[in-house]
């Protein structure tokens, strides 16, 4: 299999991350989103939408959006497993995945933030647009696990939940928002990155990673 | 159960549809999303997000997240499917939804374009803005699909794929992108209406429609 990613693509690191969990070693390949690397014309045969990451696979196969990755992966390699077993349970954890999944990352993603200048909005404001996008969801989410057991988001192992959450903080910090008091998410985070799968997904680990 | 909804909420229109091709009758609530009343503190105590929909189970659980709301019913009432049953067809139609549901819907609802008005965007662009992520996100649909069997988005038997697709498009055509040129997207949309399941759950048929 060949990840193409992007060392600082929140997308990305969630797929770096859920390979980690599963112990999959995979082939890594870049395209760099500043460059626009991920708009050519050879790469949007492969991914329509010019979004990373894409996952090939060995018959040539590409998958594409993160989170129907990470079910993939679930599907076929279940152990260790992304979601709980309950219907319920699993409903949670993936609405949590898609409030950050939908709902923050692609308001305040590059392709955006660049359209929100195209249409006049300056530097200064792109950046309060992002930071806000981050506090408001984050704010959210918060809310949605208060009353779930840590140190994970739900209990005492990562779901695909974590997975999402993680890199969001990432975004979260970059824009300026300030998450201090968001203590179920924190709380979740520090228990993820104490995890090597976890630890090793960080965009600054990454090769391509500037 | 009961559905609290919105007749004009692209994300409550697939939860219609999800429940009528599963042949299941629920209690429908409305919030109006114009009015604000998604914001109302009672709300926020039910979903945290301020979003609709929110589906209410008989046990007081609550579930939000209209694709993991479809991913609960395809897990708890499995017939007939709404995803293929080999994983890479799953991952697939998976993809498609959420290539709709993450980078189309979000950046072109309500709350951002709102928020597009509040930095100073005027209406005219806000309305520009909401077109061009419907034509540029629904031409990389159309990619997608592309070389996939229809009539429906994947093969002769509708899936959440579809189920993405279809209440998309009623907000392309309200914000004036011009789709004719997406003829696979088309050719599912017209094969979709033809269902009851799907013809039912249009917003003008609901109760609440104004």
């Amino acid at each position: 299999m060949k990840l193409i990613g992007y060392f600082r693509s929140g997308a990305s690191y969630r797929v770096r991350i859920a390979l980690n969990v599963k112990g999959i070693k995979v082939e890594h390949a870049f395209r760099h989103l500043r460059k626009g690397e991920q708009k050519s014309d050879d790469y949007l045969k492969i991914n329509p939408q010019g979004l990373v990451p894409s996952l090939l696979l060995d018959d040539g196969t590409v998958l594409t959006q993160s989170i129907a990755i990470m079910e993939w992966l679930d599907e076929t390699h279940p152990q260790p497993p992304l979601l709980p077993k309950d219907p319920v349970n699993r409903a949670k954890v993936r609405a949590f995945a898609l409030a950050v999944s939908c709902d923050i990352h692609p308001v305040q993603n590059l392709g955006p933030l660049n359209k929100l200048a195209a249409f006049g909005i300056d530097q200064a404001n792109v950046t309060r647009w992002a930071k806000e996008v981050n506090f408001d969801g984050l704010q959210a989410c918060e809310a949605l696990i208060a009353a779930e057991k840590g140190p994970f988001c739900f209990g005492d192992t990562p779901t695909m939940a974590d997975i999402c959450l993680v890199p969001q903080l990432v975004n979260a910090r970059r824009f300026g928002a300030d998450i201090s008091g968001f203590k179920r998410i924190l709380e979740a985070e520090a228990a993820c990155l104490k995890l090597p799968a976890f630890a090793d997904a960080v965009p600054e680990k990454q090769p391509d990673a500037e």
